[in-house]
């Protein structure tokens, strides 16, 4: 969190207020102009059967990477809501550390549409893309 | 869960291993062929920044919800995992309860397609559509 | 098309000046409130390298069914415009004739979520579900 | 299409063999390792009621891009089918000619996932983003 300088406050402060990122351990590490960066360390209360990251996390977090990407890029006094997104899972969601980046691919009057990736990081050092999401969201 | 001896044995062994179900307090209440039925109960802890579920639970949900209704067509000796999905937020997932229903549309031998729905069960005693996914699952 | 009493003329009017729609020899049979009905013929101009109708064809025509329904929808004076569209291909489309349908889900003040289904009519009689889509149509 | 040496051989034969691509009058100029491009010169023939290309126009072809895409990364004597697909229609496809390439994100042993951009080329030499797509192709 060395980069703290360059987080966006007003995605900070509604970060902050998301429950749902405390009960999944996620945290807020990059917040610039379009980009917005969440990571999420493995834990095993987020699991499905096999033991790894239930793909309910992981979007859950890239959901909101997406979400913030766009607010960096919201008219002003405008807020961000979900319309729809679509995500793909590449392979299982096995790692020590899930990198999710959330990236503004257009942003328009009304609709901004967002591109989310997420990385494993394995123990190993390497590193593998398992999922890939497409979003719209809304500015209201 | 007056219901629950239709519940399919292969279906509540998984959800039961899935630390996720109970880190969000997720309940299988129907798990019939073709159809699952699992009940989010409201909580402060997986809320968004303006207290409305977040996204990424609801998604959880239905996406177990998908998957598991797939699975109760699965060829013998085939498990499910979730290839993608698509969810739309229609309205803030305001209410005291969330029944989230996966149906499957269409089960092939190596994919099933689904559809989830998640309603949500306000004060009021009325009930609102909330979300509506449209899922990919391969039989693996 | 003994039943085109029941067409919505504000969906009729549009549709004739879809010039995409006669390129693909596309009929419109149903445009009632929420539901609206076109059909496609199987053309050997509208193939894939196996001789089966393109997805591009099909989903031409099963992205404006859930436009129309959506435009069936629409607040006085707003017209639709799609903002994304999902679609599953479940087998190969073929067939003689496919029967393309789009219904509201939902319909917001400047957000509809439709849902879209084509099934083809084989020379057997017999009809199969060929494609699911899941759209969000925009009111503006 | 003076890059024409770089067209992947089995992709040029198959989209030959697509009359649809011949209907559109859509033209392949480049098909190499994971990226395919296919243009799309504007048509009265493929408009909506506006005058623009129609979506599902646009739409035929980036799948088309996808999914040839997909093929340059098969393995040995497997083809590519479309399980499904998503596009947001970012802006309306106004322009003299669509650029759509599609790019593999991953290819697995039985799934890709590609992404599809559509790019109109105004009169003004300017280029536009009008529709991105994320797709999951099957090896058969």
């Amino acid at each position: 969190m060395g980069g703290s300088m360059s987080l966006n406050p007003r995605v900070v402060e509604s970060f902050n207020r998301q429950s749902m990122m405390t009960t999944l351990g996620a945290l807020l590490v990059r917040a610039e102009p379009g980009v917005v960066e969440i990571d999420l360390p493995f834990r095993s209360t987020l699991s499905q059967q096999h033991g790894f990251i239930h793909a309910g996390a992981i979007t859950s977090v890239v959901d909101s990477a997406c979400g913030y990407a766009a607010l960096t890029q919201a008219p002003e006094g405008k807020e961000v809501v979900t319309v729809e997104f679509k995500v793909n899972f590449i392979r299982p969601a096995q790692g020590q550390l899930f990198k999710e980046t959330g990236t503004v691919i257009n942003a328009g009057r009304n609709i901004a549409v967002c591109s989310g990736a997420v990385v494993a990081w394995l123990d190993t050092g390497d590193t593998k893309l398992v999922a890939q999401m497409q979003a719209t969201m809304a500015f209201v």
